[in-house]
C-alpha cells in the first residue's frame, strides 16, 4: 500500500492478506514481491517511477482515486496487471459541488459575503439557473452526475465524450457547445488527448456572460489562457478546485483572480469518504480472494473505465 | 401607483387607464379617487396608514410581491376591495435561491471563499445534501417550489402549512420535524399566527448541526434568539435574506455573527423580474378592464392566496 495513513476498514483483511505500507521511497523496493497495490495517497507520482520494467510485480493496482493519470506509465500499461479505480464513491458529492459552484455563481454568494464583511446592504439581481446551458465535458460517471443534477435544476446540459453515443456527444461537437454554453463543466479524465483542451482558442469560444468550472484534473487547462480569459472579460467567471500544481503555491496569481473561485481539490471528499474508500477497496479484495472478476477495470490504454 | 419608479410593461395600457404615481406623502390623497392601487414600492408601509377609513377607495389592489403584510390593515380586510399578489414570479427564484445557500452551506463555500483570500489551502471534507432532511415552513407556492427543488438534489423535504392536508404537515408536527431536520427553511407569510414563530424554544429544539434558513420575512424569526443559538452553538449556522428592519443597519449585529450568511432580501429577484412583475399586473389589468374575475387573490383575513 502507498499512503501515509492506513486506510480504515482494512480490519476485515486480517489474517488473509498481508498488508505492508511503502512511501516514495520504499515503493520499488516492495513491488516485485507485492500480488497488489493499493494507491491510496492519489496525490503521489511514486508509482510509474517505481512501477518494475520488468519481472516480478503486483498483478492488481487499485487507486483510491476515480483518474488514474498519477500512476499509468507505459510500463504499467503494456503490462497484463489489472488497473480499478474508485469508481462510485465520488460521482454525487461532485455532482453536488459542481451544482452548489453553479448556484453559487448565478446568485452571486461571494459578492453578498464581501459585502457582508463591508457591512454593506447592497441589493442585486441575480441570475436563474433553469433555462440555462451546460456542456460538461467528460461522459464518465462523474460527467453524466453532474448533467443529471444540473438537469435536475432545471439546466439543459449536454456531455461531451471521446466518441460520440446515444446521450453524448463527440469532441467534433465540442467548440459548438461550449460557445452556446452558460456553463462549461470539466470532468474530463486526463490523457495525453485532453491534456491542455481548455485552451486561448476554447476560452475564446464562450460566451462573455458564461462561466467555468473544472472539477477534473488541473491540466486540463492551460492556466495562463484562463487568466487571461477572465482578465480581459472574455467569460464572467469561473471556479477551479483542482490545479495544475497542488497545492497551489501561495505567491500563485490564480488566488486573486478577478472572477475566480479557488478551492482545495475537496469536490468529491464528504465526510466518510475514506470510509467508503477503504470499505470498497475490501469489497474488491473479496472478489480477488475469491478469483471473481473485479469491477471499475481501466481501460490502461485509455485512461479510465470505459462505460456506457 | 405606490412607487418611486414607473414599472416596465405599463406602456401597454396607454389610453385606457390614467395612471397616477404617488408617494408616501401623496397617496392618502389619491387613493379616494383610484379604482386601482398598484403597490410597486413593496418596502413602503405606506398603505396601511394612508388606507380611507370609508367613503371611496380603490376597488382593487395589487402589490408587486409575494407577501401582503406591508399593506393589510383591519380597512381593507373589512372591505369588498380585491387583493392580488404576484405569485408566479418569485416560486422559482427563491427556490433556486434556497438551494444555492443549502448547498453553499454544506461545501463550505464560505469558508473556501476567506481561505481563498488567505491564499491559504486547506482541504476539508464537506457535506452530503443528498439524503438529508429538510423541514420548509410555508406550504403556499414558494414552499413548495423549494421543497420540489431540493427534492431534486435528493434531500427529504417536508412541508408545513397552515393546516394539514395532502403532502402538508400542519402546525401541531412543526416542532417534531424542527427537531430532526437538518436544514430549516423559513417560507411562511407574515401573519399575526407566524410572527415570531421561530423563537428561543424552536432553535431550542434543533439539532446541533442543523442550519436555518430564512426567506420568507424578517419578523418570523427572533433575531435575538437566533443571534443567541448560533453564538452558543445551538445549530450549525444560518442564513437570513430577510430581517426585522430593512435595510440592515452598519452597526447590527447580525453582520458578524459566527455562522450566519446575511443578504439583501434578493433571493426572489433574479435579472428581468421588474419586467415579469410589470408584465403581470398588465396582464391582470387587462383581465380586470373586461370584467373577468382575477387570479391571486389573496385571503385578506388570513393574508395569502389560499391554495392546494
Amino acid at each position: 500500500m502507498l499512503g501515509a495513513e492506513p486506510p480504515p476498514r482494512l480490519g476485515r483483511l486480517t489474517g488473509r492478506m498481508r498488508i505492508e505500507y511503502a512511501d516514495e521511497a520504499t515503493l520499488a523496493g516492495l513491488l516485485p514481491a507485492a500480488d497488489v497495490l493499493l494507491v491510496w495517497d492519489f496525490a503521489s507520482r511514486a508509482v510509474p517511477r517505481a512501477w518494475p520494467g520488468e519481472g516480478p510485480r503486483p498483478r492488481w493496482v487499485h487507486t483510491a482515486s476515480a483518474g488514474v493519470d498519477h500512476l499509468m506509465c507505459p510500463e504499467l500499461a503494456a503490462s497484463d496487471t489489472v488497473v480499478t479505480n474508485a469508481r462510485g464513491v465520488f460521482e454525487g458529492p461532485i455532482a453536488e459541488y459542481v451544482a452548489a459552484l453553479v448556484l453559487a455563481m448565478a446568485k452571486d454568494l461571494h459578492r453578498s459575503w464581501e459585502l457582508q464583511r463591508a457591512r454593506e446592504w447592497r441589493h442585486r439581481e441575480s441570475q436563474r439557473v433553469a433555462g440555462t446551458r451546460a456542456c460538461v465535458v467528460g461522459s464518465g460517471p462523474i460527467g453524466r452526475a453532474i448533467a443529471g443534477t444540473l438537469r435536475a435544476l432545471g439546466v439543459t446540459a449536454a456531455l461531451v465524450g471521446r466518441s460520440a453515443r446515444a446521450g453524448v456527444h463527440g469532441p467534433e461537437d465540442l467548440d459548438r457547445l461550449m460557445a452556446r454554453a452558460d456553463w462549461v463543466v470539466s470532468a474530463a479524465p486526463l490523457t495525453p488527448a485532453t491534456r491542455g483542451m481548455f485552451d486561448e482558442r476554447r476560452f475564446g469560444l464562450m460566451q462573455p456572460s458564461a462561466r467555468f468550472v473544472n472539477v477534473g484534473r488541473g491540466q486540463l487547462v492551460v492556466e495562463e489562457a484562463l487568466a487571461q480569459a477572465l482578465t480581459n472579460r472574455w467569460i464572467a467567471g469561473a471556479a477551479l478546485d483542482v490545479f495544475d500544481h497542488e497545492p497551489l503555491g501561495r505567491d500563485s496569481p490564480l488566488w486573486e483572480l478577478p472572477g475566480l473561485v479557488v478551492s482545495p481539490h475537496m469536490s468529491g471528499d464528504t465526510v466518510g469518504w475514506r470510509d467508503e474508500l477503504g470499505a470498497q477497496f475490501v469489497e474488491l479484495c473479496e472478489l480477488w480472494l475469491a478469483g471473481r472478476p473485479l469491477p471499475n477495470v481501466v481501460d490502461k490504454r485509455r485512461g479510465y473505465v470505459p462505460g456506457h
